[in-house]
C-alpha cells in the first residue's frame, strides 16, 4: 500500500540489528485516520471471505484490528499475554517464543470468544518471523476455528516468516513489504 | 450514556469481589461500534479542551483511545508497561499498583511523543482506585503537559478514585458509573 509505504520512509527509522521504528504512527503513538485506510485496504483483501472474527495479540496489533474490524462490522479480539482475575478458567492457549524480548511467553483467549464456527481474520502489526502469529493460528486451530487469512502491517520479508505462511497455503496480506534495511536504507518488494 | 449502561446490563457479569466482567465487549472482545459511541460522547465532552492527544495505558485503554482520537482527530499514545527494544532510552516512567493483579509495574511513555505544548486527554476502560490514571497523570506532569481532563467507560465509583479526581478539580467523565455491585446487581448513579 503506496500510503504506508510513503509513511515508513517518511516517519520510520531503520536501526542496526533489523529494527524498524515506527512508534510515532504505529505501535506507540498511533495514527487512527491511516489505521483506518490499512483497515479498509485488508476489507478490500478479505473482505468475501466471510470473515466472522479478527483476531490479534496485544499490545500493538489491537488500534489495527479495531480499524480493520470496524469495515469488517465484525468483533475484534485481542490474546492476552498474561492472566488476570477477569479472563476466567476457560481459555485456549499458545507458546509464543519472543525473538525481539529473547523469551517466551504464553498468550490466551478466552473459550467464550472463539468456536469452531468462526472464520478468522489474523491480524498483526508486524510479520517477521511470524512466531506471535503462529501462536493466534494455534488458538484457532485450539478452538476449531478456520483462518481465514493473515493480514500484516508491515512484513519483513528477510525473517522468512511471510514465506513460511505462504507455503503453507495461508493467504496474507501484508501491507508493506520491506526485502532488506541494510544500513539505515529500507527497501520494498 | 444509556447504550453502555444498557449493554453493560445486558451483558456483563458482576462476579464476588467487584469484579466487573466485560470482556465480551469491552476488554478482551470488542465491539468497536459501541467504543465508536463511546469515543464520541467524549468528544461531546472534551471537544472543546483544545485537545493535541490521547494518552491511555495497554492493553485494555488502547481501543477506546482510538475510537476517541478519531473524533478529536489526534493522535492516540499509549503507555507501555514493559521496556522493549523499540522503546528507546528517552522516556518518562511511572509506578503503579495495581489491585486487580496485587503487583506493582512500570509504565512508559517515549519522550518524543509527549511534551509541554501537549494538553491531554487521559482515557481508561475503567475507573476503580484510579492508580494506572494516576500514573498517566504523573507521566504528564513530568512531560510538562497539561490534563484537559479524564475519560473512563465504566467508573466502579465504590472504589473511590474518581471522587479523589474530581476533589483534586480534574474534570473526569466517566460513561457509565456504578454505585454498587453487591450480589450480582449493578446499581448505576
Amino acid at each position: 500500500l503506496k500510503l504506508l509505504e510513503e509513511r515508513i520512509l517518511s516517519d520510520g527509522l531503520a536501526l542496526p540489528g533489523s529494527v524498524l521504528k515506527v512508534d510515532m504512527f504505529l505501535n506507540h503513538q498511533i495514527d487512527f485516520s491511516l489505521l483506518k485506510e490499512l483497515g479498509r485496504e485488508f476489507y478490500n483483501i478479505f473482505g468475501s471471505e466471510n470473515v466472522t472474527k479478527i483476531l490479534t495479540v496485544e499490545a500493538s496489533g489491537i488500534a489495527l484490528a479495531c480499524a480493520a474490524a470496524e469495515f469488517f462490522s465484525v468483533p475484534a479480539l485481542f490474546a492476552k499475554k498474561g492472566l488476570s482475575k477477569n479472563i476466567g478458567s476457560d481459555y485456549y492457549s499458545a507458546e509464543v517464543f519472543s525473538y525481539t524480548k529473547g523469551s517466551q511467553y504464553t498468550i490466551y483467549v478466552s473459550k467464550k470468544y472463539l468456536s469452531e464456527r468462526d472464520r478468522v481474520l489474523i491480524i498483526d502489526d508486524f510479520l517477521a518471523t511470524g512466531a506471535a502469529l503462529d501462536g493466534l493460528c494455534d488458538i484457532c486451530a485450539r478452538a476449531g476455528a478456520s483462518v481465514a487469512g493473515i493480514g500484516a502491517a508491515i512484513e519483513k520479508a528477510f525473517q522468512g516468516g511471510g514465506k513460511r505462511f505462504r507455503e503453507a497455503g495461508i493467504k496474507l496480506a501484508s501491507l508493506a513489504v520491506i526485502e532488506s534495511m541494510d544500513n539505515g536504507k529500507i527497501v520494498f518488494n
